[in-house]
């Protein structure tokens, strides 16, 4: 077999694990990586903490760069590279020299699709004003970074009470950012149910973040070129320094559209177990592409790291002549703001009831530790159940101490389709200083089996 | 139905469950519960904490006393009376009060027995100088802090090096007084592989405990009364001013076995998973009884307070006439040693290898949280696997930063039977305050994998 020609669009979490998964499994392969940005193989997820300033270096956030890549493992990545357009009968790519507008074409023997996932960004007047900005590529952290230690800004704004809008706000407010979150729906965390929000709101409320729910922005006010005031739709007036759109983010799918490949009914890129596109050749891994979801029974938009990571090495094995399959998710996601673990697994109450699904749902509050130990506090447990075979559905965890390591111990217990009697008679581990004699686990799946009747 | 009558012999962890239960159940049938020492329902694993003043009282151990269950649950609680003998053609006990000498007769109509178990003693001599102590009453950790706060000692002996001598080395030093803990054997924690003691052993040394293996003591010999030096065999002599002997438990299984009662090979009361004996209306549970365990596919002898709480619960309900199973351990335990957690679940590779299974195994080091984040640190897990289905057997865990709830994600794992592939595409929460982008679990899954080589 003549030489092979890897041609990858994008070099962050996907498309880099698929890099190194072939190269190990093929030594001879060409391996060519094309990234829009400056960076390829950064951990995206960690911005938060440069911003807060935990992580003191952006340099701290890059696993590999690109002369690790090409000396250690033989992989060539080219950098301000734009794919634009993908020829699948000719089996070429047209690419974009960002800095020169320079325009060249590249053969490949297979392609992956990895080009990530881009904020949404709403239409609101003022919008490029300075001091706006997103948090998606390492440039925008770096960015936000400097314009804080440039600008000390005194008034925060983050537009969006998702996961990232509090990671966020933890971060503007231990920069000493006095910090106002407004959400367009009457909900923070959408991917949570209402028992979790409430949690979740009472430690913004303690930690002085000001959360408006409800509210819409209508225009951003500048001093100079520097945004100043956030004005919203009923005419109130926010003093603002610095701004953080978090308003969701949506797959960078077109470039496969345009070539004839299949999105799927998410809008991102339909690929099977195999991590492979409906044209032959071309693969799609990560934040671009669909996921398969255990519990739903199909693929999902989840745009995740770890999800990235994992159909990365799926998609490099194949490519590489193996013959791998993607696990699927259950839809598993964490992550801390100020003092709280938040996390969930499954499906939430409202994603079971969308799907019409016949469930049952109880809410326990339970100590994370024996009483008498210090550092215990209360952890908030939601689960959701199948109503007629008590198999858990999802979990919601929200508390101080150990909340996000339980949403691992009921992902688990999702994957194996454990039902509510199984997991009440799990034999976890017990010791003061980590659990109270039954752990919250055990009482939440307990007290879900009672709510449910019956025995199984 | 005429009133039924319960009694229970032994009121901690097992008795008190089972109590409570059959109250929950039953609102009509006398319960009475004979308990040899003061105190009823307290929480023996709390004691390392009183003694290192974590925990100020007593009273924050003891869950309910005597007076909360006549009152508020209707249980009749005796306290300082013996159970001597069971009488089970007549169904009577034979009860003796421990301050009077006076003995009684009581009929039962169903009997538990929940006596728990009591600490080998080891034929030392001057074992009964003042200052030598066991650890398993309350009365015991009271009288080791009240000895502490009144003869301020310097050096600290513990006998024994297992999970309760590691506690009491971390509660001993946090008490200010230096620690010498000798271990007959060759090894510290029998229940654990040399991969993780050896990380155990590293931490003990860091903080200033002298540990002496292969180690046999002769004599304690005092200053009058009081315990003053420890003779070892070899005729070394070591200052000591207080002495735990933690030289393991055996089961207070004495009173049913002269009763006729069935024992198992372990010497513990032999049960079935409806807590009955091998005599009609007669139940066990607790420290003094066997427990069904999923991976050996036998009963055991493994005296837990989980355990205990859970079947005590069993036989409650099936005492009250209901019709519960207790679902069986994986041999899950997890202890804190000074900054380390540490824990099992299922079978040791030891443990594997004297089963005679057909076993791969592997251990890891990995990282517990994105290398960025502060409080990252290493987490080292050993896993054993069935070599032809890769069906996870047991693992093992230490680290300072999240080792206890892994291996709670593991006895899941273990318990739904699952294999390190399974393991390995586990979707597990990701954000850097709690994990790296993949879990040291999903790390030493797919390490094992690769040991094990081939798919499944």
């Amino acid at each position: 077999m003549e030489n092979q020609r890897l041609v990858i669009i994008g070099g962050v979490a996907a498309g880099m694990s698929a890099a190194s998964k072939a190269r190990r499994l093929s030594s001879d392969m060409e391996i060519l990586v094309f990234e829009r940005s400056g960076y390829v193989s950064y951990i995206a997820c960690g911005m938060p903490y440069l911003i807060s300033n935990k992580v003191k270096s952006s340099n701290s956030l890059v696993v590999y760069d690109s002369k690790f890549f090409k000396e250690s493992r033989n992989i060539d990545v080219f950098l301000h590279q734009e794919v634009t357009r993908i020829f699948p009968q000719r089996k070429v790519i047209l690419v974009r020299d960002i800095q020169t507008g320079e325009e060249r074409e590249y053969l490949y023997s297979k392609l992956l699709i990895s080009t990530g996932a881009r904020p949404v960004y709403p239409l609101i007047k003022g919008r490029d004003l300075k001091g706006i900005f997103t948090l998606r590529l390492l440039e925008d952290g770096i960015a936000i970074k400097d314009y804080i230690k440039n600008n000390s800004p005194r008034a925060g704004l983050i537009l969006g009470a998702g996961s990232i809008g509090m990671e966020m706000a933890e971060a503007f407010s231990e920069a000493g950012i006095q910090v106002t979150v407004i959400e367009r729906t009457s909900n923070i965390l959408g991917t949570m149910d209402d028992e979790i929000n409430s949690i979740v709101e009472q430690e913004l409320e303690r930690k002085g973040v000001t959360l408006l729910k409800s509210k819409n922005v209508t225009e951003f006010t500048g001093k100079g070129s520097f945004v100043s005031k956030t004005i919203l739709e009923n005419g109130e007036s926010i003093d603002t320094d610095i701004v953080i759109i978090g308003a969701g983010v949506k797959p960078n799918s077109e470039i496969a559209r345009d070539a004839g490949i299949e999105l799927g009914r998410t809008g991102a890129i339909k690929v099977n177990e195999r991590m492979e596109t409906s044209i032959p050749d071309i693969y799609s891994a990560g934040d671009c592409a669909e996921a398969y979801h255990l519990i739903y029974g199909r693929n999902v938009y989840m745009p995740l790291g770890t999800v990235a990571n994992k159909q990365g090495r799926v998609a490099g094995e194949n490519i590489a002549g193996g013959n791998a399959s993607f696990a699927g998710i259950v839809g598993t996601s964490v992550f801390k703001v100020f003092d709280l673990e938040v996390g969930r697994t499954g499906l939430t109450e409202k994603e079971a009831k969308n799907e019409g699904m016949d469930y049952v749902s109880n809410t326990i509050d339970h100590i994370s530790r024996a009483p008498y130990y210090p550092g215990a506090s209360t952890i908030r447990i939601k689960l959701v159940a199948e109503r007629k075979t008590g198999r858990l559905l999802g979990a919601q965890v929200v508390g101080k101490d150990g909340a996000a390591k339980r949403v691992d111990v009921l992902a688990t217990a999702v994957t194996a389709r454990m039902t509510a009697n199984e997991i009440q008679n799990l034999d976890l581990g017990y010791s003061p200083p980590f659990s109270p004699d039954y752990d919250p686990v055990l009482i939440a799946a307990s007290e879900l089996q009672k709510r449910k009747g019956g025995v199984n």
